[in-house]
């Protein structure tokens, strides 16, 4: 495969920045791979994996002559790193991301976007409730969906690369505007990581107990609420006029379903778990 | 190991009651095994895959002779199964369940025993959202919890006997009364089932994309809204006192966050996420 970038600059060399890294690398379509983030550890970890060739924590140096810049980091610091990279950045970069929240992290980039570069939003829906380079795995995007998001400030040949990007690593990528993409994970990955938080939360003062008599189904509902503080406090922050509305419709639910338990209704409750079991069986592959 | 009981009724063949006539036969601790339902291509395959010597869609037929009844029926039709089955059964026969709710069960089912049988109230902690004799396989037990909940018609050789034989399938068996039972299960297993039930229904509209967009954390959160639906109605009302205090605990959490997200709070976020991650990880293995 042709090399796509020769020199990327990942802002946030972590379980997504670390893959990416690690998978691009091993696909022969990016050259030098410098990291860029906050704790030097992490940093030392990457390099020594062989993730990167080299880090700083020196946003210009990291940057420096770098067309591609890639942000792994919380959304509500993109912008900030973005500002910090841009003036070291070869003056056609591209910079994308790995967000889990489009509307505001392109805005937010936009307002700071040198005139030359193109951002093009774009979110890898792959992961998992670790963090740091030590999570990092090749194969981690490989068969997993991947959302891209052309703006404003994305030139043509910039969305091309970044699709190439990610088909590269095997990710079967959709493009949609950012709003829509953003009331769509507020349903199917914000919110739930609400649920499988409170969850916890509720239960915190029996740990003993759960730990030694929770079975599959509730370790699987909340192995997100081990997920990282503040990529999520972001996350939630930053969609929240989607994830308020998806927040509503599950209040909703939750308290029909509420309803008839409270009142031992056994036709509404039949009714009710019967269609959302459709629902289930409708999403299930 | 030496055989426990000679011929077993087990009404409801299913993925538990299918699951430990495999179990309880590849052991050697149970001498014939007759299957008890209403569906007949259920019992059918059940014996075409050497679960059961033999059923019936007759109560007093199945359980002629037997010295143990085993109910894994949905635990509202526990005490009627009782009933129809009680008069075959052997006068000293052990009944036994593996119902997720157990203060109701214990008391329907006391109503109803005949005054020489003991009933020794059990739960597995294992299965899953599979459901019929399709489902069923030896392993699904070794290496979980099973909480028995001996009560006032439990004699000590009964529960001794239910005991030996949980733990023969290699299921660590904890004893405690039906209502701490009840309290504990209605926070780790019925909400669970309630959240996922909800967020299936909330976003029934939006199928398609769900379907395509969906990744590991929806998918695990919402595994189980593929439950059979009259099991877990007849849960969700036999367990309606205790599920209500679960659902009102969550909603306090739930609310707590919905109010942080809505204002923006990301102190208030960063530290409500922080208490759920404290949480997870005391109950994470």
């Amino acid at each position: 495969m042709p090399r796509l970038f020769d020199k990327i600059t990942i802002a946030g060399v972590g379980l997504i920045g670390g893959s990416l890294a690690l998978a691009a690398r091993a696909k022969g379509i990016v050259g030098e791979v410098v990291g860029f983030g906050r704790t030097e550890p992490n940093l030392r970890l990457a390099r020594e994996r062989g993730i990167i060739d080299a880090y700083s924590l020196d946003a210009r140096q990291a940057a420096s002559g770098a067309d591609l810049l890639f942000l792994s980091v919380p959304v509500g610091s993109m912008a900030s790193v973005v500002s910090s990279c841009a003036p070291a950045l070869r003056a056609d970069a591209i910079i994308s991301d790995a967000g889990s929240v489009k509307a505001a992290v392109v805005r937010e980039v936009e307002g700071v976007l040198p005139e030359k570069m193109s951002f093009v939003g774009a979110h890898p829906i792959a992961g998992g409730e670790q963090a740091g380079a030590a999570a990092a795995r090749a194969d981690l995007f490989a068969g997993s969906p991947c959302i891209i998001t052309p703006g404003a400030k994305s030139a043509s040949t910039a969305v091309r690369k970044i699709r190439d990007l990610w088909e590269a690593l095997g990710m079967k990528v959709v493009e949609m505007d950012a709003d829509s993409h953003d009331a769509l994970l507020a349903r199917v990955s914000h919110l739930p990581h609400v649920l499988a938080f409170a969850l916890m939360d509720a239960v915190r003062g029996r740990s003993e107990a759960v730990a030694k008599l929770a079975g599959a189904s509730f370790r699987d509902l909340t192995r997100i609420a081990a997920s990282p503080t503040e990529v999520w406090s972001d996350i939630f922050v930053a969609n929240r006029s989607e994830l308020n509305v998806a927040l509503d419709e599950f209040s909703v639910a939750f308290e029909e379903l509420r309803g008839a338990i409270a009142s031992g209704d056994h036709a509404a409750l039949r009714s009710l778990i019967e269609r959302a079991r459709q629902a289930h069986a409708k999403i299930s592959r």
